[in-house]
């Protein structure tokens, strides 16, 4: 077995950042196995501006620098991690990466929706992969997605939510009748917006991931300054609700779609779409995508857009990706199984809300005697049901409906046992499971 | 520049197979494009069980064979995929390649969830990887994200609705209270199950995709006997309604959990989950895998789960993985863009409908006036709406809502330039986009 141990030279340790290290060290193991064993992925170097600040992960005060060109050119450093954001320092920096061969990873969208051109043709001069699963849609892996799952489909459209901020804001004026300057304040409050928003609101920041996304889906550079973007700053209450009136919901959508002569479509403003849509169903501060291919049809990518950990999962998993090609000899994925075993909950413990339906003979005391069994086993009722026959006041057989409490399956099918025992219980009850997501 | 060109060895021509020959031909270019010319994938040789039955898909004819074995061991052969189904020649077919050293592609769930152990051993010892995206829900890329995407997560739980036909079934019985007899009997007519269903409603189909979910996420093989499986034949229309009374609706749920002990629950059955949650909204034949990992969070993947193209855009994807693999020393994925350049759609010849929200000074004739500018320039109206102020009935200015057909946006902006001067219109009118998605 090949096991290669890769250094990470990490450029930036903010929020996402410090998430990427914390994943490495809490989920060291998990990665290891699930390579086979054959990469290993280490912090090598960090960038930060300011060498005496506290620190929410702890590093090796070696392992720190303030000279992003000590952090490229450290031999320990195979993979270069780009998070430090803007479209100056960070290109330098990733050119710099590119152009000594070494793999980049970035999450920085401006950046590669600004300057792709150029990074990108460093990218094939020297041969060095640039992966930028985390610059679109936080933990949703729409890049790898498009790029390789789709490879073999000509895309009709991508529709997305693609920034979490306007999304929540919108929400809120929705929800809450908010004017705009309100909504923008709560999400700021609550932390879902930044000091400056106004890539967020202006509609920038998802015009800088659609960008990315068509050229994936098209593979030719779009010139930013081409496309027609609008942000929420404009939206009113009164639109909005309109809009709820008429059937629609208002969300930021960035839309890319190729028509029939092959001319691409990328425009992002605030649209209404059918309240019964399934893009209508994303709230608050989560992301979604529709991708529209030839072959597999329509699909959807929903999940977190961004925050700590969502987008340190895209930058582990391009991490190992860029282990993997540089370990080439053994490119492919681990094997499966990866462990001799595993413990497997009997369905007995397993454990769910249920809902019971009872065939009963109707006397006086069934609902007191299958609730006096249930008490005894300690499950508790959260509701009873059994529907009024207007027609038959007097019917001697009927339905019992209970919604119970979370238990065991286990001591779900005993009590359920003992209660088919009673006399007034005519037939097996029918039992579903009600999942709690 | 690299370029291999692969020898695909198709072992099964049904709906699936010619739908990957058809795929391969139609997006030839593409995938040469976009896996910057490194793979190229040829058709070599096809195994079929009549050579003399009429195909959908032209083939040479000394590309048939009725010999698995020829097709093994084809020296053309590089790659081979399975899409017989069973597991008992299937088995042979893909040990045998795995045994050659060949990279195995197969869409077959029974196959590797009964005996999945033997052959990735195999895969280990002989050091041919297997691909499997196609096995589990049809074209949503959730082998990959599990496998890659999410390759730096603790996973919490993967919950799927994962199989279409009982899908379609329990909303029938849903929408039209049929029982399931006659909902599986149409779902038959509709082809939307087979002939023979049983795997699809007694809950197998549905496992065997939580087993390799499992596997994936988990890491240790799962013995199919040691699950709990219920199926759909069961559930009878009035406990249906009784959940759609209660908040709820009924799906066929593959629950897959890591508990804290580390132990692994893994069960399929009806379950009810509330109608608000996102899974409730997977409709018809439609599958989603929701996943819930600990840094990425929640997340959900939606798509067709079945059928001859969505099926086929994984196996593509994953023949294209086996290219890479094999054509190791440029193991990383294409460069972008790949394109020099191509066409973006000026905003004004983009094409939605609309909603527009004028300001006017309300006097008899205004609507008209109005509706004569848009009729002039050929845009319909598929509604009005301005609110009624029951304590204002004499108000001077209102808002008015017009809900226009699709057209151009230059046409648009140039007509609400028009109506902008019409000298009853106060201010700039506000425009929505209505999307079709």
């Amino acid at each position: 077995m090949n096991c290669s141990s890769f250094g990470i030279g990490l450029a930036g340790l903010g929020t996402v950042g410090s998430g990427v290290v914390l994943a490495l060290e809490r989920n060291a193991g998990l990665i290891s196995a699930r390579t086979g064993g054959r990469v290993k992925l280490e912090i090598a170097r960090v960038l930060v501006r300011d060498l005496t600040k506290l620190r929410p992960v702890a590093l090796p005060d070696e392992c720190l620098t303030t000279s992003w060109r000590e952090l490229v050119e450290d031999p320990a450093v195979d993979i270069v991690v780009e998070l430090i954001g803007g479209t100056t320092d960070a290109f330098e920096i990733v050119a710099a990466a590119l152009k000594a061969g070494k793999p980049v990873v970035t999450g920085n969208k401006a950046l590669l929706a600004e300057r792709g051109v150029e990074l990108f043709a460093l990218s094939k001069q020297h041969d060095a992969p640039i992966h930028f699963e985390a610059a679109v849609a936080g933990g949703i892996p729409i890049i790898k997605t498009v790029q390789e799952s789709f490879i073999g489909n000509r895309i009709h459209s991508i529709v997305g939510i693609i920034n979490g901020t306007s999304n929540y804001i919108l929400e809120r004026m929705t929800s809450a009748g908010l004017e705009f300057p309100a909504a923008l304040a709560e999400a700021q409050a609550l932390g879902y917006a930044e000091a400056d928003p106004a890539l967020d609101v202006n509609g920038w920041d998802a015009a800088h991931k659609a960008i990315l996304l068509a050229t994936l889906a098209y593979g030719f550079p779009i010139d930013p300054a081409k496309i027609h973007v609008a942000g929420i700053e404009q939206v009113r209450p009164i639109d909005i609700e309109f809009a709820t009136r008429l059937g629609y919901v208002v969300k930021l959508l960035a839309v890319v779609r190729e028509h029939a002569d092959g001319a691409v479509e990328l425009r992002v403003q605030p649209s209404f779409i059918a309240q019964s849509h399934i893009l209508a169903s994303v709230h608050g501060v989560f992301n979604a995508v529709a991708v529209h291919g030839d072959a597999a049809g329509e699909s959807l990518f929903y999940g977190r857009g961004a925050g700590q950990d969502p987008t340190a999962s895209s930058v582990v998993a391009d991490l190992v990706e860029a282990g993997r090609s540089l370990a080439q000899a053994n490119g492919h994925r681990g094997f499966l199984p990866y462990r001799e075993a595993g413990e497997l909950l009997p369905v007995e413990e397993t454990e769910t809300a249920y809902y019971v339906r009872f065939d009963v003979t109707d006397r006086p005391g069934v609902i007191a005697e299958v609730a006096r069994v249930l008490a005894d086993a300690g499950i508790g009722i959260s509701g009873t049901h059994s529907p009024v026959k207007p027609d038959q006041p007097d019917a001697d057989f009927l339905d019992m409906v209970f919604l119970l409490h979370t238990c065991s399956f286990g001591r779900l099918q005993e009590t359920l046992r003992e209660i088919e025992s009673l006399n007034c219980i005519n037939s097996a009850p029918v039992v579903f499971r009600i999942e709690k997501l």
